[in-house]
């Protein structure tokens, strides 16, 4: 029943309580905010709500978030189709494309190989990029899956499908942050640091 | 256009962006989150936002929100008609029911007079609430706006039309919070403390 005696306000609160990083009082906050809106603020929020979901896709060449049918990404014919960065997850794109240091493509697998949560290969989109390598002229294809134990497994497992295809298979550097304090970063990344150490 | 090249998901990242104590990390967690619902639950959240706007409305008594034409506590019966908890927002409503000290009823201004914000005493609801004191056995009526300068001249003003009423009219005390140290409240609230202090 909710814990306000007006039940649609119940609602909307615990709309907002199950999202990710919304406590009790900031869903009530939202759901006030969302009160307050002028009746055409609401229906707007609502429509784009639906819209989300209606007009976005998945790219059919990369599996990136797309209105149509291939993303912008893959639409532009000066992005460098000779290399993909494969990543977990369409935020992991956005992050890649604010560095504006990268014309490669991309392909997004949406999970990582998880058996501990019954992820297993077939459940990402591995078969989509398989697909891309047999159709473009890909030459490199760069690990960039999260640096954790089932990122490193999910990086491990692709490469050892694409090496024989004869396509150079990169991983993504581990080392200190850019601006990192040494005595702050732990062990294991200054293992993975020394070990990566490149000759000046 | 947004900083999203999907334009869909930049619209429902601005509207998350836009509600209070939401910032753009937040806003793009909140709008995958949404984005990640099944459709299902994506047309539930969308219903419950239109909901909201169009099954709450204000009492008719005593301006807190209610999804009929009295709301709940109005309606009420064995609540104390004869006492009225003044409050600036229907969220200190939800604040003195959670106490269970209190069987009185409320009456909701929706704001406090702020002339500086363009608020005079017609745009809060003062009518409605003198109004219900010539209706009502009304006995006493409790100040509850904030302890700030607008919720002082409020209650100073409203209490200043009720006087020659008849009518008790309260004001919420001031001092030190349950469980506060003493060494960290400020001068203002140590002085209010000392002067409304009650011999044991």
């Amino acid at each position: 029943m909710g814990r306000y005696s007006v039940v649609t306000l119940s609602k909307l609160v615990e709309q907002f309580e199950r999202m990710p990083g919304i406590g009790h009082k900031s869903a009530q906050r939202l759901a006030f905010y969302v009160l307050n809106m002028t009746k055409q603020e609401a229906e707007n929020f609502s429509k784009i709500i639906l819209e989300a979901h209606e007009k976005i896709k998945r790219c059919s060449v990369c599996c990136n978030l797309a209105e149509d049918e291939k993303c912008p990404i893959c639409k532009n014919d000066s992005r460098d189709k000779s290399i993909i960065c494969v990543v977990e997850d369409p935020r992991d794109v956005i992050a890649f494309e604010r560095t504006h240091e990268y014309n490669g493509t991309y392909h997004v697998l949406h999970g990582v190989i998880s058996p501990m949560n019954g992820i297993g290969p077939e459940d990402i989109t591995i078969k989509e990029l398989l697909a891309r390598i047999g159709d473009d002229e890909v030459k490199e294809v760069i690990m960039a899956t999260n640096p954790t134990v089932e990122g490193e497994a999910t990086a491990m497992y692709i490469s050892r499908l694409l090496k024989p295809m004869g396509i150079t298979v990169s991983r993504l550097a581990y080392g200190v942050p850019v601006g990192a304090e040494l005595e702050y970063a732990d062990e294991v990344t200054l293992t993975k640091a020394l070990e990566g150490r490149r000759t000046i």
